[in-house]
């Protein structure tokens, strides 16, 4: 079966309508444009044959199950806030919306967990959890991501320093097999030992394996109180060195983020968005925050001394929250005053080991400068996760661009391996990075992850060519 | 191939013999009977054809080459003190010990991990952590395990509560595949998305995927005071619902613990030590570490204020070592306590969620009862593992126990699957809990298990009969 795939009928078509309803289902030119793509279209623009919007799990059983026994791919559709060009529809086929499934359950305060349904709002689940005086710490950047996709992506983001990715947040897992199977992958249990750990397969499995329809997910009593530092330095190096000495003291920081100042520089001039500290070439930004005031006073007093006794020009303690906000408000706006000050974009999202930091930062650099193009590495380097953007000048032509971002990524990926790193840190690799995949992770492990794709879908109809590609 | 297995022959040990090294082979009836077994030779007793210590992954791959090869079992063995029937020749064939392969490397502190070999032993990977100021916290109860043993298990351990598992410990693995390529499951980072994630689906696959050969360990900063707080209740009911109330307080507690009276009875009269505090037909026993005094006495006074608002007798501060040692000397003492205490011991080893242990802990004696069996369930409460042990006594046939044991383990686990629990919160299915699981987890589930299973080992010769059983 699998390649080619079933080009879908009006048979077909009429089969999911009876098993949804015509209402929720579209088929061909009245599909949404948006359906195409997700949020890099670099990574591919592929028009589903039907697109339909669920409204639970037994639906998308029968669905499965339908598009199992007819070798009809089916890709799930989270919010589409992806940046790997996972969820599109590479073969046609079904793309199936699980936003309508978006009820959020009361918390679960015994447990101290909350379940929701795919379709729920990563920030509706944060807001829930916090009106009961609770904390779901994983943040990603981007605040319109569906639950769903946080968990079948592992989203990241700058608080995973202190708290963790949202694998770590996640009890439980129910989900749709592509036979059309509903299975429960662990329950809300704190430990588990019960045949092998198919739930952190999942975890991050991009939608290749199944399709999640509830996940509940582990609270943690919220915090009171939160406090931002900002330690300007000579040089990157140094301020690269600062981080295990921050790490190594006795109250680990939430966030610890790096920007060189030629960055802070393109958010200012494009954004008028403007850094409260002047100083240095490049800044730490730390940040606590503690359940007292008096642990938060400790933790914040003895970074602030870590930083001066290890060459930081001064600390500047952004105890306010206006004070804070203008610092973040600036980290935020990476992205856009990017976008603004150049005519495309690439990213690349490697993550290394925190040690090398400063290596990899230089030599990216240094790299993207050798192909004509010119590269902002930032982001979280409390954890080894740089953002490494490329940026397009206008002189570049397309071809020139491509040419160049290819060979860049090339290097990158081959630095990241050298230094002990990994290809993706939160983005994944979805469509966009399955060649650089290919390369990095070698031949024996791409026959690992096909063997492992076959264990859960034999016929290869869930999001097929994602992560890895059997069609060649 | 798979089943049946190849006899070895003379030709078969020597070439073992010429891989590694003629005195570090032994065949046939020269194997201590000691590696016939783990910790629970109730779950299968079972002699090796060849036995062989390890010095590297080399080696390793050289041995799996051929056995994948020839088509014979491995079964690669640690410490030995597992309790599930994992580390065994079930199928006679080669064990393949990975004790001399203890190596410890410096700690890291730029990224605040440590590197060891799989034979190297817990305690002394904790020792290595803590003379460099850092804390590996996974504490289960066996402290002369193996390093490779707690993470191939995802060992537990009541610090679970406020700092995880093994599994939250691990940020890379390097292990032999069954067929004797030498791979690398992620690096030292925090983040990855890199493909499918294989390295906790290996954490807790009791050796049946992969043979580990390195393994490398994320540190925290050491705590430096710590405090234990006694809480005696009038009730189970009372104690049991003290659990998400300490939870919710905005100090996570390292440790919580729960012990019946009846249970330390039995451990003050057969071993003669004495708990320190007399009222209660159920205490609560809270541990607490901290950075600093004064986070350590805000935690514990917020803790004793919450214990006597929600009906406690009493709360003990056991604030010194001394007082401390008398309370844990007890908890530790159980299992000596139960064995001295009665002629043999089955274990059921469920994890409910938190809001269930009183009603599993009430439902499950009565069950064991109801078939003639003494049970005293005690362990986790702040991570609802219950270790629930079914005591044996003088008057029961070999006949009637095993009877009595399987329909009590039957009800246990159909009673934790009710409840919302899993089979085993951490002592994982090995040889002895086989049967139990596919009842469990059902069908498809197992069938999923298998696939899985196929993917790393084509051949089934890595451990084969443990966790799922093709052989039937």
């Amino acid at each position: 079966m699998a390649y080619p795939y079933k080009k879908m009928t009006a048979d077909d078509f009429n089969f999911i309508r009876s098993v949804t309803s015509p209402e929720r289902v579209w088929v061909g030119e009245n599909i949404d444009y948006d359906y195409y793509k997700d949020e890099m279209p670099e990574y591919g623009v592929f028009p589903p044959e039907l697109y339909v919007e669920v409204l639970n799990k037994e639906e998308i059983s029968a669905i499965m199950a339908y598009a199992y026994k007819e070798n009809i791919p089916v890709v799930c559709r989270g919010a589409g806030t992806g940046l790997a060009g996972g969820a599109t529809c590479k073969y046609g086929g079904i793309m199936l919306s699980v936003m309508r499934m978006n009820k959020i359950f009361p918390v679960d305060h015994k447990n101290q967990t909350i379940t929701a349904q795919p379709g729920a709002l990563l920030t509706d689940v944060q807001a829930a959890a916090a009106a009961e005086g609770l904390f779901y710490p994983p943040d990603p950047g981007e605040k319109t991501a569906s639950i769903g996709g946080n968990v079948i992506t592992n989203a990241g983001g700058m608080k995973a320093v202190r708290y963790g990715l949202t694998r770590d947040f996640v009890r439980c897992i129910e989900a749709v097999m592509p036979d059309g199977s509903i299975m429960n992958f662990s329950s809300n249990v704190v430990k588990n030992t019960t045949g092998y750990d198919v739930k952190d397969l999942i975890i991050g499995s991009e939608g290749t394996l199944c399709i999640l329809t509830q996940v509940t997910l582990k609270l943690l009593p919220a915090p009171t109180c939160t406090c931002t530092l900002v330690m300007p330095f000579n040089s990157l190096e140094e301020c690269a060195d600062m981080v295990p000495k921050v790490l190594e003291l006795p109250f680990v920081p939430t966030a610890i983020e790096f920007l060189e100042r030629e960055l802070i520089d393109i958010v200012e001039r494009t954004l008028h968005k403007y850094f409260p500290v002047k100083q240095g070439e490049a800044v730490l930004i730390v940040m606590y925050d503690a359940s007292s005031r008096q642990e938060l006073d400790s933790a914040v007093t003895a970074a602030a001394e870590a930083a001066l006794a290890n060459g930081a020009l001064d600390c500047c303690i952004a105890g306010t929250p206006e004070r804070a906000a203008s610092v973040w408000e600036v980290r935020g706006g990476i992205l856009e005053g990017m976008k603004a000050d150049s005519v495309a974009q690439e990213e690349c999202d490697v993550v290394v080991p925190r040690a090398r930091i400063a290596e990899y930062v230089k030599a990216a650099k240094t790299i993207a400068l050798s192909h004509g193009i010119r590269v902002e590495p930032c982001g979280h380097c409390g954890d080894g996760n740089i953002h490494t953007e490329l940026l397009r000048s206008e002189n570049m032509s397309d071809e020139e661009w491509k040419k160049a971002t290819h060979a860049s990524l090339t290097e990158l990926y081959a630095l990241s391996k050298k230094l002990g790193g990994q290809l993706s840190g939160e983005h994944g690799i979805g469509n966009g990075r399955i060649e650089f995949l290919e390369e990095f992770a070698g031949p024996r492990m791409i026959r690992l992850y096909k063997a492992i794709k076959l264990a859960f879908d034999d016929k290869l109809i869930l999001n097929p060519g994602k992560i890895i590609e059997f069609n060649k």
